[in-house]
C-alpha cells in the first residue's frame, strides 16, 4: 500500500479533513486538516486536563511539535465550567493554546472519578469529586458542553467497558454506547470546521467490536475511536483486539486510539493502523521520576544517579534531557521541587513527539518496521551503565 | 551627592570590584565586578533556596536580568551535600546557573528550621529537619561549605538577633557574631575571585549597631550586610535602624540588606543607601497566588477574578503578566495546577527586577525620589476596578 494516497472526498460538508499520505504495511501517515491548523499524523496529543498541561508553558508543548492537545470535558464543566469557559472566548483562548484541541466525552472520567455516578438509558448522574454538587451528564449535554469549550474535534459520550467483562454485559454497554453515539451525532448536527468522532466499545470480543464499528459506521462520523482499551487487558490482548478492530475501520478517516500509551504501545498501534494517541503518561509519570528515553525507562528518583554528572540523554535535542545532570535531576526530586516535574514533564514529551516524528518519517520512507526494530532494540539495551 | 564616583582603590588584591557610579540623595548606583560577571546594583537577588528558583528555569531567572542568585547554605549542606555539589563542579554547574551566586552562611536557616540546635561558642550543633542527622556548623565549616559550593560572594557566619531582644542578650550576641566573622575572615583567607562579607547584629540598638559595624570594618570585608531586620519589627522601625546603619558602612563597598523584602521595602532601603537584597517573597508569595504589580498586591485566588478577561497586567512586558487573563490565573490556583506557580513566580520576579531596573534608571538621572513618589502612587490606587 505504500504510496497510496486516499483523501475524504467530500470537503465540501465540513472543513474538517483527512488526507492520508503514505502507507507502509498497516501504518498510516497522514493529515488532518481543521481551521486552526493541520495535525501531522500518527500523532501524540498530549493532556491538558484542566485547561493546562501539567507542569508546561503552552509554548514548550507547542514547540516539542505538538499539533493538538486533549482537554477533559469532566475536569472543565466542573471546574471552571463549561459556560464560563464560553464567556471568555473559548478553551483556545482561556489556555492560550490558539492550535486544534480535541476534547473527550466527559464519561471515561465520570466513572473513573466521580462520586455516586448512576449510568440510565438518559445519561450518568454523578457528584462532583470537588465539591459534591449533583450532575446528568447526556450525550447531548457532552456536546454542548465541547461546543462551548469550542473544542475542534469532539467525542461522543460513551460507556467504557471495564475490563474483564462478561460478554452479555459487555454487548448490553456497547448498544447503548451506540444510542448515545447517535443521539450524540443528532445533538452535534452541522458545526462547519469541527469534527465529531465516535468510538468503537465491544471489550476484547470480535463481533461485537464489528458490531459497534459497523453502526457507528452507519451513523458516519468524521473519524472513529477506539475505546475500552489500555483498561487492564495488557499489552498482548490489547495488540490481539486492535488486530481485529482497525480493519472494522474506514480507511479515510483517522482512528484514534484512547488514552494508549506507553511508547511500545504506540509503536504497536500505528504498526497496526491507528493514526492518533493520548495519554497522561509521559506527564504524570514525569512528575514521579520516571523518564522515557531511547534508553527505554530511567528512573530518576534511584540512587545511582545521585552522583552522576551526565545528562539523561547527551544526543536529546531538548534541554531538559541534555542539559541538565542526572545528579542533578536526582536531587530535585529529592528535594520535592517543582522544576523536577518542570524538566521530566518537558523531557518525556520531548521525546513522546520525536518517538511519533520519527514513526512519520519512517512510513514516508516505507522503513517503519525496521524503525521499530531499531527503537525497540535501543529500549532492550536499556540506559548507559552506572559510573 | 549626584554624580560622585567613588571606586575600590585596590583591584590588585581581589578581582572583585565594587564601583559607584552615581548617588541620589542617599540611594547609590553602582556595579559588582566578579570574574563570572557584572552585578548592577541596587540588585535584587531571587533566592534559589536548594539549587534552584522555585518554579523557574534559570534561563528565565536571567532572562527578567537578575544578575545575581542566592543559595541557600543550610538547604545544600543538608542534600545533596556540599562535598557532593563540589563532585559535581561546583553549585553554578549543578543548578545551570553561569552567572555570579551568593550564599548565605547557614545560620539564620539552622535557627529557624533545624531540629535540637544549641549554639555554642565553637558553632551551631543542630540536627537536619529532613532526616535527623546531626551537624556541627562552625564558621570555619560554613567558609568551607560555601568554598566547596564555588560560591562568588560568601556570608560570615553570625547569630541573627531575634525580635524584640533585650540589650544584653544582643550585646552578647552582637560580639559572638564579631569574634564568628573574624574566624570566617581567617578561614576564607585569600581567594581571588571571590569575596566576602561581613553582617552587622545589634538588634534595634544604635550603638551596638555602630560597635558591630567597627569591628567588622577593622576586620575588613569585601562588602557589608546588615543582618538581623525583617524579623518582626516593623517597616517603621526597620527604617530607623537603617537610618543609623547604613551610614556605618563604608562608601566603597556593598551595602546588602538580608531577606528583605517587600517591594516598599526595597524602595524605602534604597533611598537610606542599600544595595543588595534577597526575599523569597516573589517566588513564595507567587505559590500562593498574591501577585506584586504597579497596582500594588492583587490576590489571584480572590473570587472576583474568576470570569475576568484582562491580564494581571496589560502593560508588563512579562508574558505571565500581560498574555494571561486573571480568570485563567484564578483558575489555575483553584485548580493547584503547576502552572499557577510557575506563571506568578515568573510575573513577581519580573516585577521586582523590573522595579530594581527602574530604581538604577532613576538613580542615574537623579530622579529617585520621583521615581519613588511616583511608584508608591500607583500602589496605594491599588488594583484596576473589578468589571
Amino acid at each position: 500500500m505504500s504510496g497510496q494516497k486516499l483523501e475524504n472526498k467530500d470537503p465540501m460538508t465540513s472543513k474538517f479533513k483527512f488526507s492520508l499520505h503514505e502507507t507502509d504495511g498497516l501504518a498510516r501517515r497522514g493529515e488532518i486538516s481543521l481551521p486552526r491548523g493541520s495535525i501531522q499524523t500518527p500523532a501524540f496529543m498530549p493532556v491538558g486536563t484542566a485547561g493546562t498541561v501539567k507542569a508546561m508553558y503552552p509554548e514548550q508543548v507547542r514547540g516539542l511539535g505538538a499539533d493538538i492537545v486533549l482537554g477533559n470535558t469532566y475536569h472543565l464543566m466542573l471546574r471552571p465550567g463549561a459556560e464560563q469557559v464560553a464567556a471568555l472566548g473559548g478553551l483556545h483562548r482561556f489556555m492560550r493554546w490558539p492550535h486544534p484541541i480535541l476534547t473527550d466525552s466527559g464519561g471515561f472520567q465520570v466513572m473513573s472519578l466521580s462520586k455516586l455516578r448512576k449510568i440510565s438509558e438518559d445519561g450518568v448522574a454523578f457528584q462532583s469529586h470537588i465539591d459534591g454538587s449533583k450532575y446528568l451528564l447526556t450525550p447531548e449535554r457532552s456536546i454542548e458542553i465541547q461546543g462551548l469549550l469550542g473544542s475542534d474535534i469532539q467525542m461522543v459520550l460513551d460507556e467504557c467497558t471495564p475490563f474483564p467483562c462478561e460478554k452479555g454485559p459487555a454487548e448490553s454497554s456497547m448498544e447503548l454506547s451506540l444510542r448515545w453515539a447517535k443521539r450524540s451525532k443528532d445533538a452535534f448536527g452541522e458545526r462547519p470546521g469541527q469534527a465529531l468522532f465516535g468510538i468503537v466499545q465491544g471489550s476484547v470480543y470480535e463481533d461485537l467490536r464489528a458490531a459497534s464499528a459497523a453502526g457507528l459506521q452507519d451513523i458516519g462520523f468524521d473519524g472513529y475511536a477506539i475505546g475500552g482499551l489500555a483498561v487492564g487487558e495488557g499489552p498482548e490482548e490489547m495488540k490481539r483486539v486492535l488486530d481485529f478492530t482497525a480493519p472494522m475501520l474506514p480507511e479515510n478517516t483517522p482512528r484514534y486510539l484512547m488514552g494508549v500509551g506507553r511508547p511500545e504501545d504506540l509503536l504497536s498501534a500505528v504498526a497496526r493502523g491507528v493514526d492518533m494517541f493520548d495519554c497522561v503518561m509521559p506527564t504524570r509519570s514525569g512528575r514521579h521520576g520516571q523518564a522515557f528515553t531511547r534508553y527505554g525507562k530511567v528512573n530518576l528518583r534511584n540512587a545511582r544517579h545521585a552522583a552522576d554528572p551526565r545528562p539523561l540523554d547527551e544526543r536529546s535535542t531538548c534541554p531538559a534531557a541534555s542539559e541538565y545532570s542526572r545528579a542533578y535531576l536526582h536531587h530535585l526530586f529529592r528535594a520535592g521541587e517543582y522544576l523536577a516535574s518542570m524538566l521530566l514533564s518537558w523531557a518525556n514529551l520531548h521525546y513522546y513527539q520525536e518517538l511519533m516524528a520519527g514513526m512519520r518519517a519512517a512510513i514516508e520512507q516505507g522503513r517503519f518496521a525496521e524503525f521499530a526494530t531499531q527503537t525497540r532494540k535501543g529500549w532492550e539495551e536499556g540506559d548507559i551503565a552506572p559510573l
